[in-house]
C-alpha cells in the first residue's frame, strides 16, 4: 500500500458558484464547486485557452506533481513548456469533473445546505451526465473571462466531454480533439462498468454509500472495479508483451493460492494503489455518466445533427489496438461529422498499447496534436 | 434468485478409487472420486466411446436435465440420439473434473482420511492441473473397461483436456476435437480470472475458504467473478445485438443507482443464478488449473513435441468472434501439429456469438463434428 495524504486534507484551487447548476436529471444542484488548475498565460485577446478534459479516474492535475500520490501529472508527456500542448503558447485549463473527488462538487463533497461539514453527499449526489460536467466547465471558463476556447482536448471520457462541448457550445470551441472515444458506450462497455459497480456494492464496507460516516471505505470492492477496468485499458498484445506468463520471483506455479503470475500482482497493485486516491461513490457516479452518454440520443437519434452547422475544426484520434473505444467508433463520428459538412481530420495511430495509449508517451499522438493545433492557430490568427 | 436443490443433497453417480491419485503438485490425493454420466451403449469391441470434457463451470450432465437447476444438459444441442455426437452410435462419457463441485473430488468434497463427514477440503484441496484432471478421467475410462477412446471432445477448458489427453495418452485417443481453446492461457486470460478470484477473496463470507463451516458462502464475490467471466464469453457484437443500449422496462436513465440497462440485469442474473450451482473454492481451483495450463512448457517449450509421433486425428474448431480463445490460438496449435506431421483439420466458424458459440445451437459446429466423426468412424472401422 502506498503512503498518501488523506484525500480530505487537501485544499484544491476552486471556484464556487452559489447559484448552483440545473442538472439533466431535473435536480438543481444548490451550490456548484469547480476545482481546477491552469498552466501558461492567457493572452491579451483571451484567445489561447485550451481546455483539457480528464478521463474517468483522472483529475485537474494534468501537468504538475499530483498532491495525493506525488506522481507526475497524468498528461505531463503532452502538456508543458515546449510539449505538444505547449504551455508557453497556450493557456491550459483543466477542471475536476462534476461528480469527481478532487475538489469539484461530487459524492465526496459536503451537502452545503445542511450546514454540517461532516455530512457528505454520498450516493444522494444527484445522477449526472457528461453534459452536466460540460456545463460546470462552461461556468469555470466564463469565470476565467474566456468566451471562446481555442481548443478542447480529451481522451476516453475526456473525449466524450470534447464532443459534448462541440455539440452544446459550438461557438465556444474553435478546435476540438476527441481522442480514443465514442458517441456512446457500447453494451460491452456498460457491462464492464456494471461489474465494477457490483464489486463495490458487494463490499459490506460500502454500507449503502454512507461509508464516510464509519471511516471504513469499500476499498476491496473498488480495487476489484479498478482491476477489471484496467484490463480493458490495455490490449491483449500489451499484456502479453509486458507480462506474458512470467511467474513472480519467489513464487511457483502450484504453490498456495496467492498471486503467482506477474500480471496478477501488477493488477493487484493497480487496484490497491487506486483506492487511496479515489472515492467509490464518485466511481459509481462517473461510470454511470459514461454509460448514460449518448450524443445521438440527445439529438433525435441523429448523430450528424449534433454537429449541424458547426464551424469547429475537429481532429479525431484512435489507436489501432484500443478495444474499449475501437477505431470503428471514431469512424462513426467522422462519418457523422462529414454528414454535417464539418471540418474534420482523423488519425488512427498504430500501436499495441490499447486504450491506455492516449496517456502514454506516444510520439505519433504528440505529432498529431501539435500539428493540428499549429494549423488551427494559424487559422485562428493566434499570436 | 432461482429455487434450486442444495448442492450437497444430490447423490451423483460416481466411482471411488481408494488408491488415490498422484498430482502434479507432488501431493498424493488419498482418495479419488470421479462423478460421471454415460449416454448410449458401449459396443462389443469397446471401440465407440466418446469422452466429452466440460468447461470451467460445466459438469457431467451433458445430455440430460441438470439435477440442480432443472435445465437441459449443457450440450444437449450436440449430444443425443441423432445429434452430431450421436448416442445411438457412440457411447458418450462425461466426468465432473477433478476440483469440480458436482461429485468428483474437489474443494467441496470431504477429506476422507479425517473420517468426519462435515470436514470438507475447502482451500486445503491441493492445487490441480489440467493433466491431473485428465489422469482422473483416465482412471474412469479404465474402470469402464475402455482402453482406447474413439474420440475426446471439448470446448474451452474442455479443449485443454482434449489436448492434454492427446499429448499424455496418444495411444488411447483415436480422434481429438479441441474446440475454442489454446495451448496456454494468455496474460489477458489470466488477468480476467484473477479479477474473479480477487472478487471472491474480497467477499468477507469467503472466510479464508472455510465458509462451509459457517453456512455463509461468498455468493456476492462469486457472482461478480461470474459476471466478468461472462462478458469474456460473449462478443462485443453479440452484446450489442442482444441488448444494445436498451433500458429496462420501468427503468429510466438518471434514475436511482440500480440496473438501468438490460445488459446490466442480464449480467446480474448470470451472476446470481450461478452461485446456487457452483462452489467458490472450486472456481478458484479450476481457474488456477486453466491459468497453469501450458502444454509447450510441459514439453521443453516445444509445442510440436507434445504431439511427436502422434497417430491421433485432430479436428480443431474456432469461432471468428471468440476473443477469449481467438482463432490465432487454434492456428498456433495447427502449426504445431503440422510440425509434428499430425493428421489435422481445422475449421474457423463464422459467427458473432463469441466464445459461447461452442455451447450454442450452431449448425456449422454440428456439421463439422458429425462430418469429422463419421470420417474417423470409417477409418476406425467402427460398426
Amino acid at each position: 500500500m502506498e503512503q498518501v495524504l488523506s484525500p480530505l486534507a487537501i485544499a484544491h484551487q476552486h471556484v464556487v458558484f452559489e447559484e448552483g447548476l440545473a442538472l439533466d436529471c431535473g435536480v438543481h444542484l444548490p451550490r456548484l464547486t469547480v476545482a481546477y488548475r491552469t498552466y501558461g498565460r492567457l493572452d491579451a485577446a483571451r484567445a489561447n485557452a485550451v481546455l483539457v478534459c480528464h478521463a474517468l479516474t483522472g483529475d485537474q492535475y494534468v501537468a504538475e506533481t499530483h498532491p495525493l500520490t506525488g506522481k507526475p501529472g497524468w498528461w505531463e508527456v503532452l502538456v508543458g513548456p515546449g510539449r505538444a500542448i505547449d504551455t508557453e503558447r497556450y493557456f491550459v485549463i483543466s477542471a475536476n469533473v462534476l461528480g469527481g473527488c478532487m475538489g469539484s462538487s461530487g459524492p465526496r463533497s459536503p451537502r452545503g445546505e445542511e450546514g454540517d461539514g461532516q455530512a457528505l453527499w454520498g450516493t444522494d449526489f444527484p445522477p449526472i451526465t457528461i453534459r452536466d460536467m460540460v456545463r460546470a466547465q462552461r461556468r469555470l471558463i466564463a469565470h476565467l473571462g474566456i468566451e471562446r476556447l481555442f481548443a478542447v482536448i480529451g481522451g476516453s471520457m475526456g473525449g466524450m466531454q470534447v464532443l459534448e462541448w462541440a455539440a452544446t457550445y459550438p461557438d465556444a470551441v474553435f478546435a476540438a480533439i476527441p481522442i480514443a472515444t465514442a458517441a456512446h458506450h457500447s453494451a460491452q462497455n456498460i457491462a464492464f462498468h456494471e461489474v465494477g459497480r457490483q464489486a463495490i456494492f458487494a463490499d459490506p464496507d460500502w454500507q449503502g454509500g454512507r461509508y464516510w460516516q464509519s471511516g471504513r471505505t469499500p476499498a476491496r470492492g473498488l480495487a476489484v472495479a479498478r482491476m477489471v477496468a484496467h484490463i480493458t485499458y490495455l490490449s491483449e498484445q500489451a499484456l502479453t508483451r509486458k507480462f506474458g506468463r512470467r511467474v513472480r520471483a519467489g513464487s511457483s506455479v502450484l504453490g498456495p493460492y496467492s498471486d503467482i503470475f506477474e500480471v496478477e500482482s501488477y493488477l493487484q497493485h493497480q487496484g490497491s494503489s487506486f483506492v487511496h486516491r479515489f472515492d467509490a461513490n464518485s466511481y459509481l457516479a462517473i461510470t454511470r455518466a459514461m454509460d448514460y452518454f449518448d450524443l445521438a440520443a440527445e439529438h433525435n437519434d441523429d448523430l450528424a445533427s449534433a454537429f449541424a452547422g458547426t464551424k469547429t475544426r475537429f481532429c479525431l484520434v484512435s489507436f489501432s489496438s484500443d478495444w474499449l473505444f475501437p477505431t470503428s467508433e471514431s469512424r462513426a463520428l467522422v462519418r457523422a461529422l462529414n454528414r454535417a459538412a464539418a471540418n474534420v481530420s482523423f488519425v488512427e495511430i498504430e500501436t499495441d498499447k490499447g486504450h491506455d495509449a492516449f496517456l502514454l508517451d506516444e510520439p505519433d499522438l504528440a505529432r498529431a496534436l501539435s500539428g493540428f493545433l499549429a494549423g488551427c492557430a494559424e487559422h485562428a490568427r493566434l499570436a
